[in-house]
């Protein structure tokens, strides 16, 4: 099983985890993550939306606030992007002490093509005003989280939301965005972990005061306790994932690999930079080698890897680490946080080659 | 959270929960459950298939065994069907003692509409001979379980794949099948739960002995112990499910409702007969109503019903039971057998009104 794993899970997050999923390792093949693979995240439930007569209303600290319907936003210039996302909770079921909550093992991410329009020029049209200082997203999706009920509300910087890699998504894939990813439209920011990216968009308001909602505010956030405040979880860390070589047993998911040369490949990326090192250990982080990098994807899509290795009988511990052009790389042992967010230790993973 | 949860599960099995998922159950509302929200369980590894290459063999006990490729069963005569599928285990987690496999709660289950050549028409071109007894189904993935190497394979006795209803797929919902839906073909045999309906197949063998293989003669029995043979699981077992009303807590999953005129909705579904009643209780079991059936999808998809409920403020605990035309129904409690399979006790959901 899954090397730095520590502690049992409750059935209260066996009822997320049954829900939401991340994807097979498996599918790191895949360049661009196939619908119904790629990660999910569904923090409330998913809205019941009427397309026809769905709005997305811009407004706020605007000079000319205005209504969108769905084929407004289709009639706008679109623009595809292959963008990775990942949740800031990938890696929490590996922390200890145990965090409680989506339990993650490491395979919350994906790698899709989102279709939409640019977010910039709709906000130029409304006319930002003087003394705005955040954009705040509101989805349709309502529960209750941390004793407060809520919409799943988060705001971005005026400066982070002008970006021209910002766009409001109506297709993935080339299809019309499916139920579980926020149909009819949704936020994507490229670079920034999940939660940025708001789901059943129906609400976009420029704010002069920072947002205090809670999945702003209180949640995602770098903390070493409840009574901090602490730092707000934004961009990607580095990481670097392998498809796990051979055959799995059904439960422990150990793998059985064949005698002779392996190719073994994965996936890398960073929302701080772009991946500039991907690094392969067959001994546990002992030793390491250099992968050889496939071109990207684009500027906010993971990287392909490849490592041949000779692979010959034994016991063996599978490891990889990314590095990007910023300097960012990963730790080998998990950095705890009250959150369980942003833990992106390296990958371990335990293989048998008879 | 729900009602039943016993124990806690193990890391092991949380990387078959991470990986694998359930239908969240507010998407119970789709007739045909869009693609990405069916239930989904992956066995060992999702195989990498080149359509161009991959062949269809049929053979073994035929007078006549022959090749298909992707093209040639496409221009065979093709038939969509919408069908029910369910996991043989699903309800497993809520069983005491714990039993460790994939670990589902009640949500593994979904609806599609697969589209395929009938196997029918295909074994009589083959000639079947005198003194075939099975059909064995071969599909290209392979791991270990139970201590043993195998590739999944499971049978039907011959007048069971021989029935009208039995298809090999290759598209569902209207899209060439996905690859963990088991690109490029399948087997759907409406009616009995999912491990029968085999992925990523590619071949068919008529034999004249029981299939022996793991997955048949060892795994999916109603047994009382390991040393039980036990009794094969075939046909799905009856069970309703509602969509949980209300807003949910993202943790415990509880759900909040408005006071006033709440209309209950939920599917049915049965492998052995249509459903013909479906009773819905708002006190935890000691009273039930009848719920008003919808007209049914096909004779092999799940049932929508609907109950208008008067909710005054409160703590209540929804329930629904399904009945089927043969008079199968779902137990209150849960019955524990050894593999935790065909558990369809009655889903039990705590609510408040306010």
């Amino acid at each position: 099983m899954e090397i730095g794993a520590t502690s049992e899970i409750s059935l209260e997050e066996l009822q997320l985890a049954a829900r939401n999923h991340g994807l097979p390792l498996e599918a790191l093949r895949y360049p661009i993550t196939p619908l119904g693979l790629h990660y999910l995240l569904i923090h409330f439930d998913i809205p019941d939306v009427d397309a026809a007569t769905w709005r997305l209303r811009v407004g706020g600290r605007v000079e000319r606030p205005f209504e969108l319907s769905l084929e407004g936003l289709k009639a706008r210039p679109s623009q595809t992007l292959a963008v990775t996302l990942e949740c800031a909770g990938n890696g929490r079921a590996l922390l200890a002490p145990h965090v409680v909550s989506q339990p993650w093992l490491r395979d919350a991410v994906g790698t899709a093509e989102w279709t939409g329009t640019p977010l910039a020029p709709l906000l130029e049209e409304a006319g930002v005003e003087d003394g705005a200082v955040e954009v705040v997203f509101t989805g349709l999706d309502r529960g209750v989280q941390g004793d407060v009920e809520h919409a799943y509300e988060r705001s971005l910087p005026v400066a982070d939301a002008m970006r021209d890699e910002v766009l409001l998504a109506y297709a993935v894939n080339g299809q019309p965005l499916p139920p579980q990813h926020g149909f009819p439209l949704r936020l994507v920011v490229p670079g920034w972990y999940g939660m940025t990216h708001v789901k059943w968009l129906a609400g976009i308001t420029v704010v002069d005061e920072p947002f205090r909602g809670w999945q702003q505010d209180v949640a995602y956030h770098l903390r070493a306790s409840e009574d901090e405040h602490g730092t707000p979880v934004t961009r990607i860390q580095p990481r670097a994932l392998l498809v796990p070589p051979g055959i799995p047993e059904f439960l422990s998911r150990s793998r059985l690999v064949e005698a002779g040369a392996v190719v073994l490949e994965g996936r890398a990326w960073s929302g701080w930079a772009p991946i500039e090192r991907v690094e392969v250990s067959a001994d546990g982080g002992e030793t390491w080698r250099d992968a050889r990098l496939d071109e990207p994807l684009s500027d906010f899509a993971w990287r392909g890897w490849t490592l041949e290795w000779p692979a010959e009988p034994g016991e063996y511990e599978l490891c990889c680490r990314a590095t990007d052009a910023a300097g960012n790389t990963q730790p080998f042992e998990p950095e705890w946080n009250y959150d369980g967010v942003c833990n992106n230790a390296v990958q371990r993973v335990p293989v048998t080659v008879r």
